[in-house]
């Protein structure tokens, strides 16, 4: 304990040297690292009842959950690029327009305007830099490094992991123009930037660049977090990195040691890296002063998984007891995994069942290492340092809206699911009949209501009973509404309505 | 501990005046309390994702699933009477001529050449009580008294809880040639009876009495374990309660605690019950020297719960993430919560992901208290022993198999489900369309494979793919087989296929 103390005054000293506003009495401000897995399902790890039981163990992200606060209803957006929009804004996804999976092709992207978590650390006197998949945008004004990331390695910042196999199934198309060498040099690539600088393609995005992917990004935080440590410099480390996300192509290391292929081999390949970041993060003697983070963006990647067949074993994870899969508004699609260690400040050991959006780290770390959020735009997420901090059983949210693309399509108020769409129904029952409660005819103009600590799988429609759940689950929605008029969204994405012209 | 030493050697020079063949040398046996809740689903304890997140916290089984080993892998019988005579005897409950719920009017019932868990902890020296649902037979061959037991308080031991609204709903009969009051006289009874003596009935089994019988058993039990610590003997306590079953009447006490209505009151009061035991061993000094184990019958009751229901929160439980719910096969059917604290021996904060069937509680405690397993049948239940102590991840169990009535319809191998039944299809592909690998088709002759590890829900048939786990798979099946001729089985329960006249 007195050695540790002794390099914690060092690195303070470093720290006092190395930036300008602080000052002795101030304590070193936290480290956060903030591990992002990838469609990884409320069902897949071993602390939320899958891991061995999924035939992959999980054991150092089950050891990370035990020594932190599991959130039991940690709650997202239904894709990738709306996740990660709202993670680093604070904000729902449709409100920087990206509230539809990015895919290529698709115009939206992120504003110059945008403020992000980027640069809420990097306000607040911290080094910054993401390794991985950032899918907010390739355009330059909407890159990380244009919004207060230092430093960034990873794949192309306007899509996904599955960009990998984009070549080989080019080169399965009717008469393309190109031979697969012409295809890859003009293909996805792996790239590199720093605060401000362009874009530097590093070489293809292969599938072989996929399956190893993982461990230069870890390579990339573990010196990351070297430099930091030897500069004295409180850091953010932003890792999103590729557990879980189609096409699970798995490392040679780990190819083969689950027993449910692809996609379990990727969650024990992603355990090991966590432990790989938790390893150093010790050796660095930083583990007690740093806050780490892992959580996944989303539910998992369903049913589409088998056309990533392995021979029986598709490349799908598990929402758990929940209905769904991402790209829909169902529990499982928006309910997933996360878990927070703090040493000393979070209590081991423990679990909060507060609804906990993805959207309120940033308000959260704002409050947590004095960072400063904008007050020119609404801001959805709420500071839950009550919840981190076991203050606050409930927390500081009772409600969250769901959108897709242009749509506000659904409402979590307390344990209460509210649709406003038509939901394709499971189980039997009046969810099946035709009429005001039906969930399988078209939108008869009420909402569709269903009590998921009754019913975790939807299968039973309760709106008939439940009619005043619209007063209170329509509140937040009016509230939004409001919040619309006085900060109009940008355009929504929109790649399948277009009514004979865009608008 | 010096104060606790002293009361366990007066306890053991009690037990030497009170039982002929103990020895000084030997130590004092484990008390053993089995307490088995009833349809309650995999899904809905606070340990195995369910509780708070169910709107029904139950902190006192979360917090003794925490003070020792949580089975992952408890795999049963699906329905009330053949998870109870497979507890009881260790064996199939087809070899017991019990593998159909036994309905009132259904004739099979416990031979009287069954040897029951009664029976081996009595022939150990054990003081032995049953209070609740016993449903083996009302016979007087067939009785828990006729078996080992010294104690009997409880329900009809032919039937189940749900008997307390027979009256009510014979009442809704047509033409019904009595008045409700002789409906009652003549109706399902409370009981007692004591070793060898006959069944006496105590008072009608009303709807008020259901809800609040949990109190009189546990009320019962205490007073057992009293006069057995009083005695300096050893008990085993088995209290088959009433905690999950419909209709779940909920106690004054424990209306309208939960938030999913009566199911989940049920649950919460369940979780005080057990507390009282709980309290009582601590208070009697004898916590340190006692097996609790807690474990569930079976799945949950499903949709069918919904013709019990208390607006719009039907009395369902929840089987996790697994497919079904009792009386079918499926992973949620046969598999649910049990865990077991026995301090200083069985590691407390420990899961177990062996695959440990209800017929192996017997041979286990056969071997821990010092019981003799009879030898003259096919007991295929094992000795876990090594998996509660924890000298064994895998177990000793690597299959089961499952029936319903005379039919073998499924067996587990490891991770691997086969059916040699038709299944109606979850999901989407191969196992909606006709031919071999056909859930939906007509039998065509294959059993039907699936992964419960890649697919806990059951939605993907693979054995198109896994056409090698038939082999490992019908292992089990034929040995099983081969037991059969040696030792025939009693004619099964049969309640639907007359074929013209029974046999």
């Amino acid at each position: 304990m007195s050695r540790d103390l002794s390099v914690g005054l060092l690195a303070l000293l470093l720290a006092v040297t190395a930036t300008a506003p602080a000052s002795a009495q101030q304590p070193q401000k936290p480290n956060v690292v903030f591990i992002l897995a990838d469609n990884v399902g409320y069902g897949d790890l071993g602390s939320y009842g899958g891991g061995e039981l999924r035939g992959a163990p999980t054991p150092r992200l089950d050891q990370l959950a035990r020594e932190g606060l599991r959130l039991t209803q940690y709650l997202v957006e239904p894709g990738c690029t709306p996740s990660r929009a709202a993670l680093m804004t604070g904000q729902y996804s449709i409100r920087s327009g990206l509230s539809l999976v990015a895919l290529e092709g698709t115009p939206n992207t992120l504003s110059a305007r945008a403020f992000t978590m980027g640069e809420l650390f990097k306000g607040a006197g911290y080094a910054t830099a993401i390794f991985g998949k950032w899918h907010l945008g390739g355009e330059p004004q909407s890159l990380p490094t244009a919004h207060g990331f230092d430093e960034f390695y990873g794949i192309p910042p306007n899509i996904s992991w599955d960009s990998a196999t984009y070549v080989s199934s080019m080169d399965l198309t009717h008469s393309v123009a190109a031979t697969p060498a012409e295809l890859l040099a003009r293909g996805p690539q792996i790239v590199e930037a720093t605060a401000g600088g362009a874009l530097r393609a590093v070489k293809p995005f292969t599938p072989e660049v996929r399956a190893n992917i993982d461990y230069e990004l870890v390579d990339k935080s573990i010196d990351f977090m070297r430099r930091q440590k030897a500069a004295g410099k409180p850091f953010f480390l932003y890792l999103p990195f590729s557990m879980g996300h189609v096409p699970n192509l798995p490392s040679a290391q780990f190819k083969g040691k689950s027993r449910i292929g692809n996609y379990g081999d990727k969650i024990m390949e992603g355990d090991y890296h966590v432990g790989q970041i938790l390893d150093t993060l010790k050796e660095l003697g930083v583990d007690d002063s740093t806050i780490v983070v892992f959580a996944s963006d989303n539910g998992p990647f369903g049913q589409a998984g088998r056309e990533f067949g392995n021979d029986g074993t598709p490349d799908m994870g598990n929402s758990g007891p929940f209905r769904g899969e991402l790209g829909e508004v169902t529990e499982g699609a928006i309910r997933t995994a996360a878990f927070v260690r703090w040493p000393g400040k979070v209590q081991p050991n423990t679990t909060s069942y507060a609804m906990f959006s993805i959207m309120d780290f940033m308000p959260t770390f704002a409050h947590i290492v004095g960072g400063t959020m904008p007050t020119d735009r609404p801001i959805d997420g709420v500071d839950q340092t009550d919840v981190l901090l076991g203050n606050s059983a409930a927390g500081h949210r009772e409600s969250l809206l769901s959108f897709i693309g242009a749509d506000l399509v659904a409402a979590r108020w307390k344990q209460w699911r509210i649709y406003f769409t038509d939901i394709h129904p499971t189980g039997d029952g009046p969810q099946r009949e035709p009429g005001v409660f039906s969930a399988s005819a078209p939108m008869a103009g009420y909402p569709k209501v269903y009590n998921i600590e009754m019913d975790p799988h939807e299968d039973l429609i309760v709106g008939g009973v439940f009619a005043w759940v619209s007063d209170p689950a329509l509140k937040p929605v009016f509230e939004y509404l409001e919040t619309v008029k006085k900060y109009p969204n940008p355009p929504a994405p929109n790649i399948t309505q277009f009514h004979g012209g865009r608008g």
